[in-house]
C-alpha cells in the first residue's frame, strides 16, 4: 500500500491513481456522509451558487452549502450536518456548494475511485480502502491554507489501514492523530476555522463532526458519474 | 505575536511581512548556519548551477550545494554540513545552490527580515525573533512536497517563542515537535528524504542536522542585500 497526503488540495497537479479521498471534516464531507446516512439518493457538488441552482432546477434536488460558513440565501439547507436528517433527505438528491470542499473535489477529478472522508465514517471508509494499492488523501483546507482537522482525519484513516509506504504528510497526520485522538477539541481550539464555527454558534456541529465511526455511509463517485452515492458494503 | 507556517514554499503568494524564516533542515539551512558558524563571511543563494558558477567567478566565493542530494561536479563543497569547517570556510564568501532550499529562499523574497532556520540554531534564532509582531515560517520541502523535518524545526522554533496567534500548520508543527522531540530519528525514519540520505551514506549528516541548539549562527538577509550574514547578537 502507498499512502500520499496533500496538505492542501491546490498542490495536487495530476489526477490521483487508485483511490482518492477528499477530506473536509468541517464540514462538507461530514455533511455528505450524513446526507447519505439519512437516505439521500445522491450528492452532487457544484463550484458556484449559480451552478447549484441550475442543477437543482433540472433535477429537483435539494440545495445545501455555505459561503463564509453561513447558509446561502434561498438554499434548502445550510452546511450544518445536523440539518441533514432523514425527514429532509430520504430519497432526495442533493446538490452541495461550499467554499473549500467542493473545490477540493474538483482538484481530485479523474481519480478511478473518488471517496469523501470524515471522522464519522473513518472506520467504514477504511474498510472500503483496504486492498487498494495506492490511496491519495486530498485535504480541502480553508481558502488555500492547511486545516488541521483534515490532517487529523487523514491520520484517523491511516490508523485504521494496513501499514504501507507513507509520504511525509501521511507520517505527520498519523502521528498527530495517534498522539491527540483523546484531545481533538483541545488541539483544535486555537485553530481559526474551529474558532470561527464556535463564534457563529456551531459548537454542536463541532462536537458532531469530531465524532469517530458513527456512520457507515461512504460517499463514492466513479469515473463518468456525476454524483456521489453510498458505496455498497 | 502572529505565527504562520507554509507547509511548502510554493504556497507562498506574497512577500511575508515582518520576519520570514526559511527552513530546509536536510540540509541547506543547516549548511548555511554551519558555514557562518565556521567564520564564512557571507552566504549567497543561486537558483542554478550556472548562476552559482558565474557569481563565484566574479567574487572568488566557494561554491557549495547539491543536485539529487549529491555534490555538483566542479564545486568546492557538497551539501554535507560536515564539510563546512573553519579550515575551509573562515573569511571566505560562499555561494549555495540546492534543489529545494535555495528555491524556498526565492519564494520568501521581499521579507523585511529574512532568516535561515534549522534545529542547530533554533535557540539562537528564537532569541532574534522575540519581539517580532509577525513571523512567517517557509518550509522548503522536497520537490514541491511537504517535508516533516522542516515542520519539526518550525515547531522547535515555536516552542522557544512566546505564545501568540498561530495558523493551523503552526499548531500542527508545535504539537509534532513537543510530542516527538525525544524521538526525531524514529519519527523521520520512514520519510523519503531521510531514507534517501541514509541510503547515500549520510547517516552522520542526519545526526548532525537533527541536533538542537548547537550553533549561535543565525543567517540574516536584509532588503537590498545580496547575501546572508551572521546576525549580530
Amino acid at each position: 500500500m502507498r499512502y500520499t497526503v496533500y496538505p492542501v488540495h491546490t498542490l495536487l497537479c495530476e489526477p490521483p491513481r487508485g483511490a482518492a479521498v477528499v477530506i473536509d471534516t468541517l464540514r462538507m464531507t461530514t455533511v455528505a456522509a450524513t446526507a447519505l446516512e439519512s437516505g439521500c439518493s445522491s450528492v452532487r457538488t457544484a463550484a458556484t451558487v449559480e451552478e447549484a441552482t441550475r442543477l437543482a432546477r433540472q433535477t429537483g434536488a435539494l440545495r445545501g452549502g455555505e459561503r463564509s460558513a453561513v447558509k446561502i440565501p434561498g438554499f434548502d439547507l445550510s452546511n450544518s450536518p445536523l440539518e441533514y436528517t432523514p425527514e429532509r433527505l430520504k430519497g432526495r438528491p442533493l446538490i452541495l456548494t461550499t467554499s473549500n470542499g467542493t473545490q477540493a473535489v474538483a482538484s481530485a477529478e479523474g481519480a478511478p475511485r473518488l471517496y469523501l472522508g470524515c471522522l464519522r465514517n473513518a472506520g467504514a471508509l477504511a474498510d472500503r480502502l483496504r486492498g487498494e494499492e495506492e490511496v491519495t488523501f486530498v485535504l480541502a483546507g480553508t481558502a488555500g491554507r492547511f486545516s488541521l482537522e483534515d490532517a487529523l482525519t487523514a491520520g484517523a484513516l491511516l490508523g485504521r489501514l494496513p501499514s504501507g509506504e507513507m509520504d511525509d504528510m501521511a507520517v505527520a497526520a498519523l502521528a498527530l492523530y495517534r498522539q491527540n485522538r483523546s484531545r481533538l477539541h483541545e488541539l483544535l481550539a486555537p485553530c481559526a476555522h474551529y474558532r470561527r464555527l464556535m463564534a457563529l454558534g456551531y459548537g454542536e456541529d463541532l462536537r458532531f463532526c469530531l465524532q469517530e465511526d458513527c456512520s457507515r455511509a461512504v460517499p463514492l463517485r466513479l469515473p463518468g458519474e456525476e454524483a456521489f452515492r453510498a458505496a455498497r458494503a
